[in-house]
């Protein structure tokens, strides 16, 4: 079995193509990514029974006609429909590859009426970052924060130190590929930003392999991207410094890239993570974060390459003792003294929260506070701390409430705009049967992808589309069905686990499953101080740690008061008793058991909803993937619900006034 | 370097035979422990300026004459002391054995009066079980619950499944049974109780190696023993079953004893920990452990060998939520009832509490309910829970407090009188240059070794012993002061960690450093049950599990009773409010506090007073290794002494009463 074969079609089964597939399709002739446009329509009308034409010059008579044409932007493409006929032009083969998929998506609905649409992607850096080792990692194995098995560009080999290695047989990450370009994803990274010294070859002895990794993407207009370890010059070069202001440190990242791109012309760039969580940086040698950032940009510059420079900095060492210190103003206090520092070619790279992908945090301060730097949002499709793909949790309306968030006041922006970087996201596929553990995990791949092309989408269709294709064919009870079960199902995590943006509360290490006082009392400055009281975070300027008054106007007012600061946000913001009484006339106490107890009986819900359609699902070993990560969903949920409200009732005594089983 | 050659004398230092050596010593011709002592007799002579002959017939004159005479018990020795010169006699090279370190632990002493005394041990079977891989496992690495190095037995090979083996040096091992012979260890079993794949092979193909080892602990007298996995027949031998009722069982098991004792024929037997933790065992063929255990100790009779059966079973996947189930109950439940049905050959081996070596827990009442049974007593030389190795923890206290443990009434007997199967321990050494980690912890591989001996030892004797020999040459002060630090650490080290016999409170997994809630909600049975009113378990028959029911008249009534139940074993029976008085007069919750800070307060001035002294040590590399570890106790003992505090007076809201700071 190749693992081609084994892979599931994503949103992209055959029955997607029938729309297109029954019609007469001519392509032009043209470059890379046109010519994989004529095999798309190829292999459409092979299976559906129309037909496909290549030509140049004047385009024939046909059902749609794929051209080329001046006057667009790189990755823009434009549909004129016109008697049921459809024309998509481009400047490039990429263009048309877009253009292709848009109106898969679109299927019939793409022949009818008439008028002429442009496209363009509102970002021209859209990129996945993969957390896949080379090397099996003795705790994080083959992917850090992985659910879907092993790497699809690497093997660890027989698992020693040193055995890792690009996999001989890239079909899979063509069909990776494929499925990207697809939903507008241009860039890929592919090794951990944790580098460890296996994967820091890749630069140097490795790099014709990472070469047949770009080739293996190009077809589908992906550009490879690597990450790269910051101690590389001391690591690989047998350098004494990794200095930026040291000549040899800057003469060999220069030969590094020069390197790099003349094995792959269509290199991207680096990606970094630097002093932090133990990677190293340049603040060993008394440098900050732009001179160790624009050191690397000068190298790629010559070549038009990017340098990622990831704003996830803080102190994972911290004293839980000490009250003072605050891990959400570490990104801020690190990066916003260093606004228009930055070379043109880097993009800072900043989660979309200040803490670490929660399910809830306030909107990082940071996406405002740099208006001369150019700024990339970071998203986490892997669920790491939203159900690891054995909870069925659909991120759209969660990235789209970020994608929307207006910072107001003066900078009066959404985050979308204020990401002129673009955006990036840690990657959630693997070489599972289902690219991504749980099928319905394959929605968040969907929904990012589509929303760095368009941040003005809406969550519910993009859902609604990716269902449509997914399961072209089934009835329109089990698209209902699903929707039901994705559309909310965010909040339903939410409610069932960490309330009211207080956070964590999970399993150390793994971070999978409750554990209240799991991280209470660490190093890693994630702590909700809950006692017999009260719980909650004060971040307050005027009693707290100031980070409120990290946001612009009016939101450093609104986080700042207990009569403005939104619900879901108290505890991020405020030390509240647990009698406080929240806008929604709710006790904080009673919300965390309303929550709870609502959350697990949406999940026994859903569970119903699921198996009155699954019957009749022709995918059988997709339903019993899902079966399987429901009963396991269950299950966690109702861990999850009886130790916080016991943890809560043990601690504040206060029953529940509904008179629920409380352990 | 070798093995042996950087191995740290311990307690038999060249210094520690100087009173021997400078004598003429007779050592009679015999079997192989014989010429083990004449060997030592050479090489102390040798080292300090004396004589060594050998005899057959009629002893020579000499100032000391190791005789063989018949009368004596198996391993005992009589000492004849007239006109300065000494005669040992015995009925074996054992006995003699016994009795050249029993004179050099008296030193000059040895030779002063007149007079006869006959020693033997108090029990035949005075085992150490090394819970070694030989394969690298992945969480518990070389040797589980290890904390001096790798194992002497076995290298790791390359790290990779399968490729451990047994060392082709074993010079180590040598050394390691001369160590048990002087203080009276006669058996141990190498492999751990967890017996992996890789290990199960000891048994078979690896034959020859296990016999390797014999032989290396043969000149010391030590036998060897082996862990054996219940699935052997399945997992070696091919069979589809391992129901102990089954006939090519028990034909597997007895080829199997006959093949093992045909390579080693003074082999000792096996250890079995059966459905326990995972482990496979009789229960999944609906068989007792008296089936179980009885089926292999027929295999074994044949060869005057012994099963040691180990009654640490329980429900390890026990739901938090369920209040009855009570883990303290569960090894009295699955044994006692099987008391009077266990073969003659089999010995029950019981933990000394009924949860897990912690460093405060009542006695196991499975000791008082098996009188029809051969019972021994376990206990745990490698520090698990109570510092592993890096806190400077003499276990001596607590395990003379253990064996003189009377349970009065009806049984009347000591624990020590009951152990009628002898004495286990789990063994703490590895290839570490000190054997053991923290050079102190040979103080309770020297202690255990002399109470299996003689259980009315005096710890602080042995203690002093210990210190005597060890530090032989070093001056009266630094004596005094490595007694003053260790006399009195295992109450130190309870201060500082969990209080009131309530135990855990340790992160899940290594079980090293705090964690208060690490383990409240886990399916391993180990809770403390603290609210904002009061912590403990209510084991009381009245209120609780029953579990104080257990235990004989009188202790059942005084346990059951807060009236009567001793200040240090309170919550483990009972769940009382935070301002519950103590027979000392102190509330539950200032004991907490007062006895936290009085922990960290006596490391302090325990490495003050070592302080004080080390600088004249001459062993400069034991001076550095226990500095080390005196800083990581007392960073340790501070996180201890901080989480433990912040978190009972969060969930308590009781100040400390002398206002010191809790943060």
């Amino acid at each position: 079995m190749t693992a081609t074969a084994a892979a599931h079609p994503a949103w992209l089964p055959t029955a997607a193509f029938a729309p297109l597939g029954r019609r007469a399709i001519a392509v032009v002739q043209g470059d890379a990514q046109t010519e994989t446009v004529a095999a798309e329509a190829a292999a459409a009308t092979t299976a559906h029974g129309g037909s496909a034409v290549r030509f140049t010059g004047e385009a024939p008579r046909a059902d749609i006609v794929f051209a080329l044409e001046g006057g667009l932007g790189d990755e823009a493409f434009r549909v004129r429909r016109a008697d049921g006929s459809v024309t998509v032009a481009a400047s490039s083969g990429r263009g048309l590859l877009y253009g292709f998929f848009h109106l898969v998506r679109l299927g019939e609905a793409a022949f009818e009426g008439s008028g002429e649409e442009t496209h363009e992607p509102s970002r021209a850096i859209r990129i996945l970052n993969h957390w896949d080792n080379m090397d099996l990692h003795p705790v994080m194995g083959a992917v850090e924060r992985g659910y879907a098995g092993a790497s699809i560009f690497f093997s660890v080999g027989d698992g020693l130190p040193g055995s890792g290695h690009v996999r001989d047989d890239l079909s899979r990450v063509g069909a990776y590929a494929r499925l990207l370009a697809s939903i507008g994803i241009n860039a890929v990274s592919v090794n951990n930003v944790n580098v460890h010294h296996r994967e820091a070859r890749l630069l140097t002895d490795d790099l014709e392999h990472a070469a047949r990794i770009a080739a293996a993407l190009r077809p589908y207009g992906v550009r490879l991207h690597l990450a790269v370890s910051w101690a590389a010059p001391v690591m690989l070069g047998g350098l004494a410094t990794s200095d930026p202001f040291d000549a040899d440190v800057k003469a060999w990242w220069a030969e590094a890239a020069d390197r790099v791109w003349a094995a792959i012309p269509d290199f991207g760039g680096f990606v970094v993570k630097a002093d932090s969580e133990g990677q190293p940086g340049p603040f060993a040698y008394g440098r900050d974060h732009a001179d160790g950032a624009n050191m690397l940009a000068e190298a790629v510059a010559p070549h038009g390459g990017i340098i990622h420079w990831r704003a996830f900095v803080y102190n994972h060492t911290q004293d839980w003792r000490d009250r003072s210190t605050d891990r959400a103003r570490a990104a801020f206090d690190h990066f916003a003294p260093l606004d228009g520092r930055f070379r043109d070619n880097v993009i800072v790279q900043v989660k979309f929260g200040p803490m670490d992908f929660q399910v809830r945090e306030p909107i990082s301060p940071v996406l405002a506070a740099m208006p001369n730097t150019r700024v990339a949002l970071e998203l986490q499709v892997t669920q790491e701390y939203t159900g690891q793909q054995k909870h069925a949790v659909y991120l759209g309306p969660q990235w789209t409430e970020v994608m929307r968030f207006d910072f107001g006041g003066d900078s009066g922006q959404t985050v979308a705009a204020l990401a002129q970087g673009g955006f990036a996201a840690v990657a959630n596929v693997g070489d599972d049967e289902f690219w991504t553990g749980h099928p319905f995990a394959q929605a968040n791949l969907y929904a990012y992808g589509r929303l760095t092309w368009n941040p003005d989408a809406s969550a519910t269709d993009l859902l609604d589309e990716w269902i449509g294709q997914t399961f072209a064919g089934e009835d329109a009870t089990t698209a209902a069905a699903i929707h039901d079960i994705l559309a909310d199902s965010w909040r339903t995590y939410e409610k069932y686990t960490t309330p009211l943006g207080v956070g964590f509360m999970v399993r150390p290490g793994h971070h999978y499953g409750p554990d209240v006082d799991g991280y209470e009392y660490t190093p890693w400055g994630t702590y909700h101080f809950a006692d017999r009281d009260g719980i909650g975070v004060d971040r307050t300027v005027a009693t707290g740690t100031g980070f409120a008054g990290l946001y612009p106007s009016p939101w450093r007012e609104t986080y700042e008061s207990l009569e403005t600061v939104p619900d879901e946000l108290i505890l991020f913001f405020h030390h509240v008793p647990y009698a406080h009484v929240l806008h929604s006339g709710t006790t904080v106490i009673q919300h965390i058991y309303d929550t709870h107890f609502e959350g697990v009986e949406r999940v026994q819900r859903d569970i119903e909803a699921w198996n009155a359609v699954s019957g009749s699902l022709r995918d059988r070993d997709l339903v019993a993937g899902v079966d399987e990560r429901f009963a396991e969903q269950l299950r966690s949920a109702i861990e999850w619900r009886d130790q916080v409200n016991t943890y809560f009732l043990r601690k504040s005594g206060v029953a529940d006034a509904r008179g629920r089983r409380i352990y």
